[in-house]
């Protein structure tokens, strides 16, 4: 039994630009094989992300990261440009959002789980959120004509697993490797995997997909959990 | 067994103008034939809730819309006249509240559930529920004299039943047609439902307050689950 | 606002002796002087709470405590006779409370809940729930005639309130006393109490009342929560 | 975006006659429609579902109303022929289920939730979920030679949809005229439905069809929740 | 079995000067004589909790108040200075927490639940949280050096355990008299108790402690649960 | 922050042979290396785990496996000797493990979680959970002399860490070679792991203990989750 993306439109709105690469780029890429296309929207710039060696271009570095990541995906790339760590549930930033969801025109949307151990993260799960709904309301005025009905959203498991109850998994085998050439193109963010303050980003991302993978009986997968509220929900 | 909402004063917080016609004008029409006084506060000005054919004065045409509701309700009304889409709880917004809380009194608030849908709803439930504590402390300046004690608070159904785990079920069979009556003063809103990307209100409504019914016995029912917060809670 | 139990015929199910008193008989006490007939059905005999001075015929002895604290409630006794800590959902004792709901023909039952820290209280909680939907089923022959609906069902509060999350609470402030009494009927398990391995009982009880009494803003509640089950719901 | 049923082989694991139609009966068309094989395996025999007027021979009468109801689904039918109300997970019904597993050797089961609100229900659960482990087992002899691996297994829908949280939504619209086809096959359960303790079966389940439907933004579906146990667990 | 705190650094952020006397001042009491140092960091000024007879300088006062009760306890004490009911989890305010844990250096964190009941709870809950990880990351520049791991981080018990599903429990029998005095200093808020509309705190207190002691077989104890987000879970 | 479990007498309580090494052997291992005195408590007699190449006098060869494993550990062993797949929670069963608490007299048990994937591992739970309480209770007699008082009760992990969520963690980065010692003396069970419908046993454990240790910071962790029920509760 197999979900095919072939028809979707799918946008992944995440925080920062390697944050896809960690949760969601399996799945990204197994739609895009399916016929799907595929938006990635980052809406920080990552530019707190310091490594022990501070870049200081650090923003424009990681911006070509992420390019070069999109381009491996084939994804179509949207950037909101928020600082890192400054980013909430605005009027302002919903706004941009809405505008990027009425440019792409998504049919599924994949974002952070609300219960996700980072602040950035949590915001633009709100903003996803909201932005799902608004996006296709003709009162609202922001950028193109509204879609004509709200996308699904599903929400993405949180690095390390801590605190999400998986609804349904995405196996991923067959993309594991573009997953992490995807995260390889990170390279100020892998530099910071060497101080012991912070993980080594390839084994922790490698050790969820096959613990997900346990899970399911694939040898990697991505857990995901649907929401169901008002015309975001899907019969598959 | 029978809940009376004889001495009770129930202030119904809701975000946009045709929310409480959805999930608890039955509660309110049948707590007002008990003898109990009604408020409806409405949030936001429904100024973005447009049909396929715009209205240009759609705020001043909601509020009459609205006015004609209450009326059939016998309730006093309140509007705080945010834009649609952009309510959340801020400091002025919830002085706002608090300042109607004070005026009207209630020993009873329904307000949306924090899991709701629309981004409004929730920030509508976020503000119902400061309120509800500030509105009796001494230290919060805000119109007339605090309350003497908080009011008890229950969150309403969510549209579509998604995500709300009832706690208790308030019978309103009695009371249906005049939630119709309600509901169908919101001639801009219906209009939407032609349309296929906005379901059919009046449907939707119907449909709910039946599965609410058989899930508890009667004809029609309006489903809440109590917040049981310090001073919030009652025993009944 | 208040329930009224004015037209009820409730039905306590528990296990042992003296478990109404600890969970729900200000509940009982309350609906009694509401006008509502009440029984007490105990399944267990008590024969294994031996106090450090053991009782040779502990179950006659209990029996008689519990006789009169049914007596200084006013209600109609019901023993199934099973031994302390065998009690499980058989059918043979699946018959024999379908036979005794079909004397008593309860309109509402109080049992224990599922997460229970007793596992003779979990199984009277599976016992009354089955009971609940098999003793208005026609083809089911046990004792007189089906009754012509299913009873609704409330889940009460465990001992110590641990992994209870409660729906709602009953007022029991002026009961409270007579919920004393009848504890105080039980001497053979307060004699318990004495030893460091047994929590003195009455104060037990009373903490707890007041502790729910805090949450609901009266001097002493008991907790509930309701079972939505299919015919089993009600709406107030 | 739709799950496809095609190399499935799909067994449905109920309490009584008629509960494949009212919970997952559009499912088991849509997977035959898909090309899947589809077993029904009825545990209990239905013998005290008795309408006003008695029928004497009853458990024979549903089982040709069963029968029927397979025929125009498709399926290929196992009774385990147990007395209603007396379903439990005893090791000797788990054999005989164990053995069923052997026979139609299924990818995915269908079953009650352990929610359910009728005890034989959530017997059944227990009974499927026992043996969508142990029909795997090389150690367990029962029937034919164990399957080379665990079928994933979905809990269904509760009627009423009460205490139940979906995982995801099938879409049944097309099927929904066969379902209520199936229904109609069981007579002797309809002829209850004029009685007034027994809810109007057809009713209820179009009535929750709509419902899920609603909340998936079609005209009719089922809700379902994967277990994610140990090797049942499935990525899509 | 114990917990020992001895080499920790244990950083209380609480939203009111008398908020850790409540929640967690027995287990700040416990650490401290384990060895640990103990920080109190208090966001609000406590400016709006006014007794029935005003205190013209309260803000003042309170802190004077919470001066005294630091000094029993032997903690450092921190003030971010927020006025009453307007404390939100803003970048500014953020970034004063960081600063503070930066100064401080915890390796554990105390905070409000996320469920807890007052609104400036919630937003000193959400505060603690963004700092837990924002103070270790070299990017965010706020005050003194990044600390080179995040903290733990626990949430607190609710006043009134409403809402709260312990994790663990911490001892506190020992330290209940010097919570009490602690509690004692804030003479302010104990005069709001004379009033109907303000429990007497010390009651409540009290009872807490011996409540969630019932539940741990000791005299008094507190309640917690872990936050076991993203380096902020801890193994014992 | 460490739990010593130097005074304690630890009992674990599990289905089949091998499952302590998958689920709680590092805890044991460390518990021992604190002080604390271990027993081991296997209901089943594993006679049901075939490999490819059957066993024929499988339950001996495991006994042996199992005693091997405990004698690394320097656990006291407790047989039950039920045969896979038909353990239940059972009056007899249940006297049985009373009478080996009432041996080993255990101040911790640990036992398989409820949620667990197997009915063996579910049945032991339910069976560990009753024995915790009935082992104290003066009126039960079954072996030696009750308990003074109920021991703590913890739930381990499920294998996979479907459905369960962790309350804490232990440390057990040191004993993890044991744990894989311990592990590999289940020969018989290993050679399973060579056919697909067989996870590699010593795989899945290591990957469950390095993900357990990624969410609380070590190198290798055991998440479990505390029992709050009356008596069995704990404050550390």
């Amino acid at each position: 039994m197999k979900l095919s993306f072939a028809n979707e439109r799918v946008l992944a709105v995440v925080a920062h630009p390697d944050d896809a690469e960690l949760l969601c780029a399996g799945t990204l890429a197994r739609a895009r094989a399916d016929g799907a296309a595929i938006g990635l929207c980052v809406l920080c710039q990552g530019d707190k992300g310091q490594p022990a060696k501070p870049i200081s271009n650090l923003a424009a570095v990681r911006r070509r990261e992420l390019a070069a990541a999109a381009r491996l995906l084939g994804a179509e790339l949207f950037c909101a440009g928020v600082s890192d760590g400054t980013l909430s549930d605005t009027t302002l930033t919903r706004q941009k959002l809405i505008a990027i969801f009425r440019r792409f025109r998504p049919t599924l949307v994949l974002t952070h789980a609300l219960e996700d151990y980072h602040p950035d993260h949590r915001a633009a799960a709100a903003l996803a959120e909201a932005a799902s709904w608004f996006c296709a309301s003709r009162g609202h005025k922001a950028g193109a004509a509204p879609l004509t009905a709200p996308p699904a959203l599903w929400w993405m498991d949180t690095l390390n697993m801590s605190g999400f109850v998986p609804g349904f998994y995405v196996d991923i085998s067959p993309y594991l490797a573009l997953k992490e050439q995807m995260l390889a193109c990170h390279r100020s963010q892998l530099a910071r995997s060497k101080r012991k303050d912070f993980a080594p980003l390839a084994d922790l991302m490698r050790q969820q997909c096959q613990a997900r993978g346990s899970q399911a009986g694939v040898t990697a997968a991505e857990a995901f959990c649907a929401h169901h509220a008002f015309k975001r929900g899907r019969a598959w």
